[in-house]
């Protein structure tokens, strides 16, 4: 039998909306770099469901690049970018925000999560610092929601993180690789037009929520960053065939797709939660999104091993181990429905 | 009535063939970056047409970001790359390759096209410059195939650059954005053999050759370049749904698929090219590929454009315009009977 | 008999008057960093000298630095800047400008010159090209002031250049690393307080005029670029003992030693210039400053080199060669009076 | 009356016998670049006094610019240098790492120290982590000796480390920024010899240690690092006057000088040690060398800031301050004997 893979959410294939829209516009010719039909309408879309008519909405390829993309474009060459010590770009994106020449200042994560108060002092120590013209200046802040442990800000969380930014004028940027998971967890109370409101930029997560891949940015006032479609030629994250991102984000924008894409992901996970505690498994933490930690022993891990594959995430402190299983649009009942005559 | 779109070969969809792969699979789950069993595939077929089988082979997803990620990985930071002053990195590429930190050393083109003497001539003067240490050392040397004017390195031409190359120890990287309608050209007689030769790095278009998106790099001899994986990652060209890339080459190098899209767009080209000069128009220059360049005055130009959508390329010193058409896959019959009913 | 060494003006020490000023201070404790006594003294001085009473002075320690750390805090990730190709930031920097991410767009030179129409020609293409956003933003100017070939700007000439900056809000930046030798030449009708008022930044060399090293940025407008500081540290072009710097500046703007010392060498360069003439030699070009260029024939090198020690340049084309001599403070009329009897 | 400046070891001028050297040497004219005698004679001093006679030895200016060079001349784009959390390069360098390209992966540090086991278990965890290729590579390490906290590594600590660098191939750089007050320290046993047998580069600091200005940079295995001359050029390290270096090393390599001057300021440390302990006065940790760390509340602060100048450190935990002291060359008996009778 083969195994039931729930490492990533990116290991599916893409919803398939997307595949036949894919399919029936396929021998179209279109303008190029964005500049379609497909693309501008999913940029209207894509603002309307922000509340925010105004907003510059790009199509990017993958995750990282985005960050290092927008990044880049919010800094200055002298400023650095302030994230939790576990965001994706202080570990895993292999350097790529100091290849372009900023340094990530670190905050400790509390489950991914960083404070507003946390933030405020690391900037006011800055601020006060006799020395602070020979260090990094704070420069923006990157969050992610969720985060890289699948919690989630509330609104609350939020709009005192943005309060601090705004005083101190430090852009607020926040990844969204997974954020139809977000907006669609019961616990969530953050919309879009939240979003939209509280940071100065943020990305709308394609790849690992149902498209083949693409990242929506989404930049409430355009007149913050000028030239950014040089920005993105510059860092190669310009699709020659946009239209590919662009009708990918006008069929999630769509019918409300990419909720109903967010919502099967988190019933699903939901599910398999509620399987594990019932079988006496550990769940590592809370965390209400798409992603699922277990804190398991040995024999644990070998059972779930023998029939389905997860990520290895840590080692805990006892020995035991941290693996994660994702769900995405893919983890249909008939998965989980597997899954737990297995278990 | 609709234009007939020949602005560009990225302007056009998938090869069918493709888009039916890519439904056929969709609903597999795979590994992600690269590590499935498409790419794994694609790359054998890659190797056995280069006839190279230890040849490493990335999938990357455009030009720019392949250029950006290749010069990157084969300089040192005091090092720049030789190309010539038409060349995509010295032009077009927003400053990609200097955003990493590397100066274009630009050679005067001729359609395109550097040959040895003039680079032995460029690396000779630098070698022997009493301040050459206060120079940019030329580390490796660029070159387009086809160039960006259309036009082809004959494999004398080739053979003579790359001993060059090799004499001085200057990696020869070749850009085949285009690379099937160079193969598929009558004119040409480099084969991907002779390029994983005569060249250290290459890569074989996907974008521009009938792929929805992609570029398979080429590295015959790995060891040249160690830590590739992680130096794509830091450039954001890291697809993490990469069966989406391995499946498109697996694809376009079966059934000789690569070579079949470069000679319907080659024969498409010639017949236009044959229509125009039955017509009266100006080619402005030979170029034997995909690419066909007419310099026309302002009539014929609004007659062109009273029908077709065609790209500008420059103004000719005499005041006329040059403009460029461009096939592909995509390049059917009737779309060449449809453009000489109007011409 | 030893060589008459006029190969250039760094191979000489500094000027007398530095030299004492250094022994007369050097047991007192100042303030590190630039914020001493010395400095701000430096700072008036110059200020006044300019006419610019809001100017903020900066210290650095050379020139390739200075234009690094200058043109990195004028220039956003995505532009470039525009340069005579025979520019000091074009050819002998080792790439520098590139290492911060920025191209250098080379415009043609005549004599080192570049003028207002090749620059608004330039700017205007670009600004007119379809592909732009494909390309590197052109965001500043960069001219030198004598040039690398010794010429000068006049004010007619910079004023244009100026006029074509602030119509496109191009920041304009001289570097003046041979300033002492532009301001004292008869020839030469840009002042100071031009400078300050025609430019965005510009350096008054200290490295090539008489100091032991050290080069002053003067930055009309201060809100131009904010945590310069920073910037400068982040170069690594920030003296721990900044005193060394500002005591130097300052000086060099007392009674008047910058214009003495430019005045000193201007004298011999043009005592020599008639020593060549009358000899039959071939001056190469029309160069008025301190540096003197000779074309000259294997027999003539030959006996130039038996008792001084001059440059090499480049080799003309028909064969011959092109040598620099350079005089400075230290060319003293004995040292003319050896040349003259040897020549 | 004046206060003693005791801030820091960078607030003096440089040691008479250098102003005397430079006094009697400044009207010869010299060849640039630090391709003079001085220069060259400096050089062979310091490859004897460090029994190393094959190694290459460049002098720059300063030290964030030394690091900056070095560790870039050291790394491949993709690799990161890692440091204690409390190295110059992670804090107060403005990011000069990073806008290198390259992380500093930092460690926590013991008063300024990290281990080799902590080095061992950080380079394994990321040899061992499944996603070690989306993260930065570690590429080298980058220890202070003495500290920034003025502490030592034993020549047994500082073997350790070297062989777990060695063992991984990680280059161990060792930034000498205050070299002459640990080698003067009775409680060291890292020579020079030891330094070179020991590391892959390292530092000898002139800038804090009696020169008006430089570092010098010691490769004991030149073919480490080729092109080391252009990569200092393109920073902007290169000193056009490089005489100015090479004359001041090879004073301060003449007649014991270095060790002098690191005497001298060790016994006025130590002078002053003892007499804050005999007045109540609390060392904050044990720090050997030509800093002193006193921990002070506000009665003690003011009394302090009366009569001398100091340097605030950072707020201790229990509200009172951290002060730090720092000897030089220039603390003389008379000196030591003011503060005392203030004190």
């Amino acid at each position: 039998m083969e195994k039931i893979m729930l490492a990533s959410d990116y290991q599916e294939g893409a919803h398939p909306a997307i595949i036949k829209r894919l399919c029936d516009t396929n021998l179209l010719s279109t303008e190029g770099y964005g500049t379609d039909d497909f693309s501008e309408s999913g940029r209207v879309k894509i603002r309307k469901a922000c509340e925010c008519p105004d907003a510059a909405i790009h199509f990017l390829v993958g995750g990282t690049q985005t960050n290092a993309t927008v990044i880049d474009a919010l800094l200055r060459s002298y400023e650095g970018v302030i994230a939790a010590d576990s965001g994706h770009i202080s570990v895993h994106e292999a350097g790529a925000i100091e290849a372009g020449g900023h340094k990530v200042l670190p905050l400790c994560n509390d489950y991914g999560k960083i404070d507003a108060v946390q933030l405020r002092d690391y900037y006011e120590t800055w601020l006060n610092d006799g020395n602070r013209d020979h260090m990094v200046k704070p420069g923006m802040v990157y969050l992610s929601q969720p985060t890289e442990y699948g919690t989630l800000y509330s609104l609350k969380e939020l709009t005192s993180i943005s309060n601090v930014c705004r005083k101190y004028h430090l852009p607020l940027y926040v990844d969204g690789a997974r954020l139809a998971y977000a907006l669609a967890c019961p616990e969530n109370d953050v919309t879009l037009p939240d979003l939209a409101r509280l940071c100065d930029v943020f990305y709308i997560g394609g790849t690992k929520c149902g498209a083949l891949m693409g990242e929506a940015v989404v930049i409430p006032d355009p007149t913050l960053i000028p030239h950014f479609f040089t920005i993105i030629k510059q860092h190669g994250a310009l699709l020659a065939k946009g239209r590919l991102l662009g009708l990918q984000f006008d069929t999630l924008f769509t019918d409300d797709l990419y909720e109903q894409i967010g919502s099967v992901a988190i019933r699903s996970a939901n599910r398999l939660r509620d399987l594990f505690k019932s079988k006496g498994y550990t769940l590592s933490f809370a965390s209400p999104t798409n992603q699922i930690f277990l804190t398991v022993d040995d024999k644990q891990k070998e059972h779930l091993d023998s029939f389905s594959v997860s990520s290895f995430w840590e080692k805990a402190d006892d020995g035991r181990t941290i693996i994660r299983f994702a769900t995405s649009w893919a983890t249909s009942e008939e998965k989980i429905k597997a899954f737990e005559k297995c278990l």
